[in-house]
C-alpha cells in the first residue's frame, strides 16, 4: 500500500521532514507489537486477536528521570486514555507514550508501571511514583476486544523494540484491528519542518473515527463515492493523536498546538462522534525537566510567541495531523477479523482516480 | 450578492430550515446596526467609521427573568468576549448576546447593562447583578477602531430593532469592517433540520480570520486562487459563532455542540491564529431558567444523549457553521475604509466556476 | 478509636444523617478489602503489605445499564485517577468507584473493566465499551508500594461485599496504609441532611495528605503540638474525596459541588501540595441516565438552583468533607509497615485537651 | 483601625515583606479612587455613592510593551470579570488590574482600554488589540449600583496615583462600599518571604463574601459571636484576590499559585457561595514577554519546580490570602450608605478578646 503522496498529491505548503514521520523529529522513537491470531468466530477471551500496542518514546534516555514538557488536549472525551490529570498539572510526561486497544488501557497502565519500576528501583520508595499516559481506540470490530489480549511482555516489547526512522504505518501495533471511515485504518504518521529546517513537527495517529460518508481526502468528498462497496456496521471509533517536536515550546505553548490537532481532524471530515475519543497528547524533546532539578531556578531556552511564528507551528500541525490519518488510511490492507467481519482497505486506485476528479493531483 | 447555495452548491446533507437562518429556530431574533461613516485618512478618535453591532436575542420575553441554557467553549482566546465566566458556572444567558469590534467591548457591555436595568429596576437591587454577553472581531482595517464608535443607542437599537425572519448578511452590524480570509467578510448565518423537523439547529457568525491562502470552500482549495489579486495586509482575525436550538439540552450537552463548531471553521482552512479570538456561544431556546424558580425542584423535558441522536446535532452544527461562514463571504460586498484600505469581496463568478472546476458544483 | 463526635465536638451547622455516613445517601454502598500482610525489611515483590482497595456504589442495580449523573473535580493533579476524561465529557459514572494505592491503579481498572465485563456481556460488543473510575492514594511509607498486591480477587470481593449501613473506617480498605497529616489516617466518612431531610449530602475521604504543623482541627492549629513526636518522613501525600447526594443535580451542578469539597479539605490546615493528588468525584443517586433510553426526551425532575438553595449543598458538601477527613485521622490505629516504619495514631487524649483548650469542645 | 497583627496575632508561619503588602513585590505599585457622596434615600443614577477602584500595576513601565507572565482561576464564576479568556490563552497581562463595582465593570474596561490607546498610539493599527483585566464585587448594599459612578478620569487617577509603599486598605478604592462576613469590609493586603527573601508573595483582596456564621479567625469561629448584632441584610458577595510574585513562573505555575488563593479563603469560612464571584488573579514581576520580542527564542530564568520549593509558594499564598483577606476586615470602618443602610465595622477590642479566649493571642 502507497502512502498518501504516492499517490501524487502533495498535502499541504509546507515541506516535510526526510522520512514525513514523527520519528524526524531527533530522538523520537516508535515501537510497535502486533498481534493477530486466530480467525472466525468470535470466543470471547480466546480470540480472534487484531491487536496491539505502540509505543512513542521522546527520546532515549530515562524518561522518568529527564522528563519532557507535554500537553493534553481532549476533543471529546469518551475515551479511557490515563495519565491526563498529572499531565495537565506539571505540564510533563515522564514515561513512553503508549496506544493500544480500549479495554486494554489497564494491562497497559500496569505493564508500563512495571517497566518504570524496573528502571527506577526509587520509584514507589524516595522518587515518588510514576504516571503512565496511555491511549486506546477500540478494536473490538475484528478483535476479541473483551479478552485484553496485550500483556505485559508486548508492552515492554513495544518500548524495547522502538527505533528512530521510518515507521510502519497501517494494521500495526495499537492500529491493528482498528478503522478509518469505516475503511480499513491504523498507525499513520507525517511531519513538517519549519523555519528553514530549524524546527521540526511530527504526528502519530491511531485511527479509528469517522463515517464513510463524512470522508473528505484534501477537501475532496470522497467518502459519499463509497457508499455501497464494503460497508461495514461498526462501533462508534476514536482517535488518539500525537504531537512531537523539538522546539522549546511551555506546555501552555504545547497546548495551543494540541488544540490545532483537532483541525488537521476536522479536515478529513469526522464530526467528533459521540462515542469517539478524540484525544491529543503534545511533547517537545527540548524543553526537559529532570526529576531531581539541582538547582531552585535554571536558565531554559524558551519560544517567545512573537508575531506570526506560532502560526507556523499550528499550520504544522495542522498538516501533519490531517496527512498522518490520511497515511493510515492509504496504508492499512484488507483485514478479516472476528465472526468474519472485515474492514477493507480504501480502493487505492479509485481514490487516485478520485482525486484527480476532483484536481487534487 | 448571492448567498453560496445561490452559486448552485448543496453544503452538506442535512436539510436547511426555511430560511437557512439563525432566526428559523422558534423565538431567536436577529438586530443590525450599521455605522458607515466618512473616508479617506484615518484620524483616530474620529474616522472614518466601518463598524457596528449585531444583537441576538434568544426569545422575545425578558432574558433576565427567563434565561435560557447555554454554553462557551474557546477554540483560541486571544479576545475579549465579556460574560464567559457566568455562562459557565451558571450554564444559562441573560441578556441579549451583542457583537461588536474589539475596542468596544467595554462600551457595549456598559450599554447593555443599561439596557437590563431600564427593564429591570430590581438589578442591582433586589435581583442581584446581570452579566452581559458580548463578542467582538477587529475591524482596524478599514475602521477607526481607536475611536470605538458603538455607542449606547446603537446598541439599544440593534436589541430593540431585531426581529425573526430573514437575516441581513455581509456587511451589516457587527460585520459592518470585518474581513473573511482577507477578502471582505461579515455577518453570515445557516441552519439545519434535524430528525425530520423536530428540532432546529442555528449558526450566525462574525467572520474576521483567515489567510487568503488557506481559504477551502466546500473543501476545494479556492484561496489559492486569488494569491494575487487584491490581497490586503490585514491584521490578525478573529470569528464569533453563536449557536441556536429549540431542542433542550444542558449546559454540557451545548458545550459538546460548541465544540464542533470548531469543526466547521476548520473547514474553511484557518488554522485559528495566534492573534484569532476564536469564540463559541451555544444557547438553548427551550431549556429555561427563570430567575425566581417557585419550587426547589421542577419537572423538565431533556434530551436524554440516546445512541447517535446526539451525533446529528454535532453534523448540524458542522455544517451551519461552514454554510454561515461561507455565505458571511459570499455576501460581502467590496469596502474601502480608512487610508483607502480595501476589503474586497471575493470575485462571485471566479468562485462559481472554481466551485465548477473542483466538481463541487 | 473514636470518631470526631465522640470526643464531644459538633462540627458544622447541619445535621448529619443517622449513620453520618456516606451510606446515609439511600442505596449507596461501600466496601472494603484489607490487605495486611508480614512485617520488617522491604522486599520490593513481596512485601510488607499494608495495602487495600474501597468500593463506593452509587446504587446496586447494574451501574452499566442505569448510569448516575455525575463530575470530577482536580484540585492538584498531580495522580493516577483513571476514568476523568469521560466523566467530564459524559456527565455521568457507569461503575463502582474504586479507591486503591497509587501503583495500581492500572491492575485495579483492569479489574473492574473485567467485572463490568462479567456482569454486561454485550461490552465491547454491541454495548459500546466501559469507563472504569479509580482513584488512588500513595501507600509506599508502610506498603511495599512496587509490589502492587491489589489484584483481581481484592476489587471483586470489594465490589460484591459492598453494603449500606455503618461505614468501616480508618485503616481499613484503600486507606489501610495512608496518612493523614503524617498521623495514621484511611478511610474516614461523614454527611448531612438538608432542606429538613429532604436530601442527604456524604462524603467519603481517603486520606493521605498534609504536613504535620499544618492540621487544623475544626479551626483549632492541633498540628503544632504534635511537632516533635512520632513525626515520620513521609512521601507526599494525597486525598480522595467522594460526594453523593440523593438530589436530582445534573453534572454542572455537581461539578459545584465538587469545587467546595476543596473548601472542607482546606479547613483541614493543608496547602494542596505539588506532590498531592487532590481529586473529588461526584455523583447524584436520582438522576440516572440509562444506557438505553427509550426516547430522544424524557421528562426529568431537576434542581432549580433558585435563590440560596445550592448554597446549603455547598454548606453540606463543606461540613461533610472536613468531618470526613478528620473522621479518618480519629479513627485510624497505630500501624507499623515495612522497614519497621510507622504512622502513629493522633493521640485521642491530647487531641481532646486541646480541643478543649482551643474551646473547641 | 488596626491590622490584624497589632491584635497581637502572628497569622502563618512565614515572615512578611517589609510592609506585609503585594507591594512588598519589587516594582508593584496599587492606587485607589475613592468615591463616597451623598446620602439618604436612593435616588438610582445619583446616590448615594460608595464605590470606586483600584489599580495594581505590575510594574511601572509601559505594561502593553512589557507584558507579564500571568494567570486566572475561576472558582465560582458568578461574575463580570474582563480579559479573563486572553489571559489563558496568552498566560500573560498587559494593562493595569482595575478593580471596580458589578455593573461599572464595562465602563472601566473602556476607560482602561482608553488609557492604553493614550499611551500605545499602534494599539488599533499596526500593535494589534488590547486586552483590559477588570474584576468586580456588588457593592450595591452601600452605594448606588445601578448609577455606574466609575468614570474614566477616576480609572486613569488610580492608574496614575498608583505608588509603592504602604497599601490604603478597608474603605478605599473598589472596597469603598464592600462588605466581609456582613460586616464592613473592603481592600486587605498581605505578603510572605520565602527563601531567606529571595523571593516575595503578595496578596491584595477585594472582599465582599460570606455569611456572618461562617466567618473564621485565624480557625476561630469569630462569626458566631456575632450573629445577633448589626446583621445586614447583604445581598451574596464576591472576591476578587490579586496575587503577585517576583520568582519567575511560567503562566502554568502561576495557575497553581492561584487555586491555593481558594485555601487562604476557605480558611476564612466561606463556603464560596452562588452569587458569589470568587477570582483570581496572578502575576510574575520578572517572566516578561516583550510585545515585540527580537529572536524567536530566547533565554530565560525559570523556577524548576525542584522537590518541595513549590510548596512553599503555595504556603505562602494561602497565608497571604488569609491575612489580606482579615486585614480588609479588620482595617474597614463603619459605613452608611444608601437608604441608610450601614456596613458595621468588626468590633476590634470584642475581635481580640475572642481571639484570646480561642488562644489565638
Amino acid at each position: 500500500m502507497p502512502r498518501l503522496r504516492e499517490l501524487g498529491v502533495t498535502p499541504g505548503r509546507l515541506p516535510t521532514g526526510p522520512l514525513n514521520a514523527i520519528t524526524d523529529v531527533p530522538g523520537v522513537k516508535v515501537g510497535h507489537v502486533t498481534l493477530i491470531d486466530g480467525q472466525g468466530t468470535l470466543h470471547p477471551g480466546s480470540g480472534p486477536v487484531r491487536t496491539g500496542c505502540t509505543a512513542i518514546l521522546p527520546h532515549d534516555g530515562n524518561l522518568f528521570r529527564d522528563k519532557v514538557n507535554a500537553a493534553v488536549h481532549t476533543i471529546n472525551g469518551f475515551g479511557k486514555a490515563a495519565g491526563f490529570e498529572q499531565i495537565r498539572e506539571r505540564g510533563s510526561i515522564e514515561t513512553p507514550i503508549l496506544l493500544t486497544n480500549t479495554l486494554n488501557v489497564g494491562q497497559v497502565a500496569d505493564a508500563l508501571t512495571a517497566y518504570m519500576l524496573r528502571d527506577n528501583p526509587d520509584i514507589g520508595l524516595s522518587a515518588g511514583t510514576v504516571c503512565p499516559t496511555v491511549g486506546e481506540c477500540n478494536d473490538g470490530f475484528l478483535s476479541d476486544l473483551r479478552g485484553r489480549h496485550v500483556h505485559q511482555p508486548h508492552v515492554w516489547a513495544a518500548i524495547e523494540n522502538a527505533q528512530g526512522g521510518a515507521v510502519a504505518e497501517g494494521n500495526v501495533g495499537a492500529g491493528t484491528g482498528t478503522g478509518c471511515y469505516q475503511f480499513k485504518g491504523g498507525i499513520g504518521t507525517a511531519s513538517r519542518r519549519i523555519f528553514d529546517g530549524r524546527f521540526t513537527v511530527g504526528a502519530l495517529a491511531q485511527t479509528n473515527m469517522g463515517r464513510r460518508e463524512e470522508l473528505m481526502v484534501l477537501g475532496a468528498p470522497i467518502g459519499q463515492h463509497f457508499l455501497e462497496s464494503h460497508m461495514p456496521e461498526t462501533p462508534p471509533g476514536s482517535i488518539m493523536m500525537v504531537l512531537a517536536t523539538d522546539a522549546p515550546l511551555t506546555s501552555r505553548q504545547l497546548t495551543r498546538l494540541a488544540v490545532r490537532a483537532g483541525f488537521g481532524l476536522a479536515r478529513t471530515g469526522t464530526v467528533s462522534h459521540d462515542g469517539s475519543g478524540d484525544f491529543v497528547i503534545a511533547f517537545t524533546t527540548t524543553l526537559r525537566r529532570p526529576h531531581s532539578p539541582d538547582d531552585m531556578v535554571r536558565q531554559e531556552l524558551l519560544f517567545t510567541e512573537r508575531g506570526e511564528d506560532i502560526n507556523v507551528f499550528f499550520t504544522a500541525v495542522v498538516e501533519a495531523v490531517e496527512e498522518a490519518i490520511l497515511n493510515a488510511l492509504c496504508m492499512a490492507e484488507t483485514m478479516t477479523g472476528r465472526d468474519g467481519n472485515t474492514l477493507h482497505s480504501i480502493p487505492i486506485d479509485k481514490l487516485a482516480e478520485l482525486l484527480a476528479y476532483y484536481k487534487r493531483r
